[in-house]
């Protein structure tokens, strides 16, 4: 491998392909589940793969991990108990727990591997894995919330990776009723819902069997996120009530730093592009 | 070539690259400029390529021309005379002319083969093309605009290639000087800026220059566009007095449809996320 070579994630459902410019293949496991792999990119620090698609970069996961948890967590009124299922990169934990107000912070991800990758390779993300709000557990993800305590948590985080494979259990109206019923009466579901240019029947779908397990109100957020399909991704908000009262005061009085989001980014997201509000709504 | 092939557009100064499936090279042309080449994608309708960089694809341009126009246009009191330099796909044009109160607008592309490959393979974005406001020219846009007359303008869009080759003259305050000149009082200049996540660098250096011709206030609006690379994009706009007023009650109440853009997505658009804020004011 030169430091002219190109790392492609071809993304047959929509035709379209992201790639980096890689210097070196630094890591390669095979789990139990999936395969594991890091590349050392020339401008986007390290890389992680899994199966072949792109996860992590150093350089833009800030976009997927603040916005899978900051406008959820200043959605709901007061989250104290947060379940992430997946992460295994720990980046979404890590950003969770910058909530003061976050009494417990489980993560349950199917992978170990996911994880010590992620502890050598971005190191950053791990930094708040030994909190003593945090709790790592590897287990499966979809068993966890259907043993979860009725009525016991706030935000429920499907941090997981594409609706195939180990993943495409957590899309279902199965899964999702689990997570309606540990869910507190005012609590949140977020799931990552795949780009909004391409994949709206996906996240249509999603939102349908939401739907089913019981969910009445979403809001669904677009951010951009180079790693992924298309550039341009989204998560899928999902409560059991009506409406969605951001606490804009406390987003911009948040005693943390976050470099996309803030207030007026939560807020902007909340209008979405006329043909992906039509899409929904059809 | 198989249904099965990939055609990438590697971006050298940001290491990373976009891609599409295509089925077949439609066209190809050498210009006295630059190399155009037509392909058919699988999901993303036709692609246009100018020396190797995805110019405009059928299925997601709306993005870029829409944010290329209507911010601009509804930020003018009332935009009567246009001036797009480059632009030679047409879709700009397009959607100038859907505003009522233009009166004539000027386009000046270099590369007539552009415009002739547009009217051939991507006809959607010509369709305006014989409205008697429009005005087609295949000249130095660098030189109409020195030539342009002092204050006759109230909207310059520099709908331009990336900063090498023959767009290079496009980037610098002699050019910018042109505009300002050019410009009324009240006009404003537009120029797509690359990618807010990549080329903060090349956006701050954009910015320097349109100051030093004279222009005090600026604005960079973020959107979404798979096909450039990140797939996340810019447009800045310049004006010579203080603050951009946001027709936002006509943007509202615009006769016309669009598939991105709306007030909202334009309000939204003006507050940068934190990272890019920081970066465009150090």
């Amino acid at each position: 491998m030169t430091s002219s070579d190109w790392l492609y994630e071809n993304f047959e459902p929509a035709g379209s392909s992201i790639g980096f410019r890689v210097r070196a293949r630094l890591d390669e496991v095979q789990s139990p589940f999936q395969k594991i792999e890091i590349f050392e990119s020339t401008d986007w620090g390290n890389v992680m793969l899994i199966d072949g698609a792109m996860m992590v970069t150093t350089r833009d996961n800030f976009l997927y991990h603040e916005m899978m948890s900051h406008p959820a967590l200043f959605t709901h009124p007061d989250p104290k108990r947060v379940v992430i299922i997946g992460g295994g990169d720990c980046g979404t934990l890590r950003e969770v727990l910058r909530h003061p107000g976050v009494e417990q912070a489980v993560q349950c991800d199917i992978d170990e591997q996911v994880t010590r990758m992620a502890e050598k390779y971005f190191p950053e993300l791990c930094e708040s894995n030994g909190d003593p709000r945090a709790r790592i557990l590897f287990d499966d993800g979809i068993a966890y919330m259907a043993k979860a305590a009725t009525g016991s948590l706030d935000v429920v985080i499907v941090d997981s990776t594409d609706p195939v494979g180990p993943a495409e259990g957590l899309f279902n109206k199965a899964f999702f009723e689990s997570c309606f019923r540990a869910l507190k009466d005012d609590g949140i579901l977020v799931q990552q819902s795949e780009s909004p240019l391409v994949l709206l029947d996906l996240i249509k779908a999603m939102r349908a069997e939401m739907g089913k397990a019981g969910f009445t109100t979403f809001q669904t957020l677009p951010f951009p996120q180079p790693c992924y399909p298309t550039g341009w991704w989204s998560c899928t908000l999902a409560r059991k009530g009506q409406g969605f009262e951001f606490r804009e005061a406390d987003a911009r009085a948040k005693p943390f730093a976050t470099k996309y989001y803030s207030a007026e980014i939560h807020k902007g997201a909340q209008t979405l592009p006329p043909f992906v509000a039509e899409a929904l709504t059809r």
